[in-house]
């Protein structure tokens, strides 16, 4: 049983969607074992007590830098045998003590086609570039700025008559459905990192598509 | 019956991609009027010929500057009452008295998702980068590096053993069908530039897709 962590600061919806493909049998042999949030009245908190996952709240403000904060964080999921750190709208760039200690074992989600808008609100970036797809990309956390090896990514239109939140609202559908798979790919010892480039095994190749690789397979 | 000047440089395939689809009255009420080449071998000559069109070479080199250059292609193709400009592979940057002159009328394609990858060989730079999305973008062209307003982008797969050649060729299909729907969506007068974005009268709206729009809309 693989032992999954999950930081988040917010409402946690990709948290939740992680939680449902556990639940569902759609990820096996996995389990979420804690949420830590850097914020006190995260909403993603009542999802893990709902759920029974323990919660835990550290305040980054209360320790002497946000090395210090992360070199915190390493220990106690060394501690509990985590084994893959999932960030689910966890505002805060992961530093560098982190990193070294779960290395390749960190997943993040950002909402845009990268290396395209990087950065804070990637949906609003696109809305307000005039692209005609938007969409999502999962990603192993480096030190960059979303710049990390790409596991999986989905591209949604934008139309005409798209709002930013309209928009916003395709891609997180997306974003539920790739990231969950993504999950289960390392869950089951399907990606390897070589260089910047994700390799899958067993990949399956299709002519059409609406995101790479497509879940299910 | 609105025509058309293409600017090329080398093979010209997306030119062929454009007279295949007025030949076959996919493109209709438009014409391919003249292709000018900035090199003397350029094989889109060729295929001028071949469909009797009007093939010109102006050798940048014997201009006093680049802007003279597009001074006079610019004088050439009002001269000829054209009304739209397609570069395809056309390997200059094109200056400001010949955007001045066909404001948002001037097409261009590139090998990628843009804004990701803008420049020289966008489908290297997105196997190097090791995304999972590539693809293409026709916009209108303004000063900038494959800045301006888009008009349709399509994405494309990529696989763990894909090679650069291999993601190029799968792009160059879809150049293939993006390139003359943009054409087609211009010359049916369908394309409206509001800022950095262009509005598409009559969009159709589709769940799944290749592309947006989908060509055939």
């Amino acid at each position: 049983m693989l032992k999954i962590a999950v930081l988040a600061s917010g409402r946690g919806s990709n948290f939740q969607s992680i939680i449902d493909a556990i639940e569902s049998g759609y990820i096996q042999h996995a389990a979420v074992d804690m949420l830590i949030t850097d914020k006190a009245d995260a909403f993603a908190v009542d999802r893990a007590k709902k759920h029974g996952i323990d919660a835990l709240h550290l305040d980054p403000g209360t320790f002497g830098s946000m090395d210090d904060f992360f070199i915190e964080i390493a220990e106690i999921l060394k501690e509990r045998g985590i084994e893959l750190i999932v960030l689910a709208g966890f505002m805060r760039i992961v530093k560098k003590p982190l990193i070294d200690a779960f290395p390749n074992r960190i997943l993040n989600i950002h909402p845009a086609i990268l290396p395209s808008f990087p950065g804070l609100h990637g949906q609003e970036q696109a809305f307000d570039y005039g692209v005609k797809l938007a969409g999502c990309t999962v990603h192993f956390v480096d030190e960059g700025m979303d710049t990390g090896p790409v596991i999986i990514q989905a591209a949604v239109p934008v139309y005409s008559d798209d709002t930013e939140d309209s928009i916003s609202e395709r891609i997180l559908k997306f974003e539920h459905q790739i990231y969950p798979h993504a999950v289960k790919l390392f869950v089951d010892g399907r990606l390897k990192v070589s260089g910047r480039k994700v390799i899958i095994k067993d990949e399956k190749k299709h002519d059409t598509f609406l995101m790479n690789p497509i879940p299910g397979d």
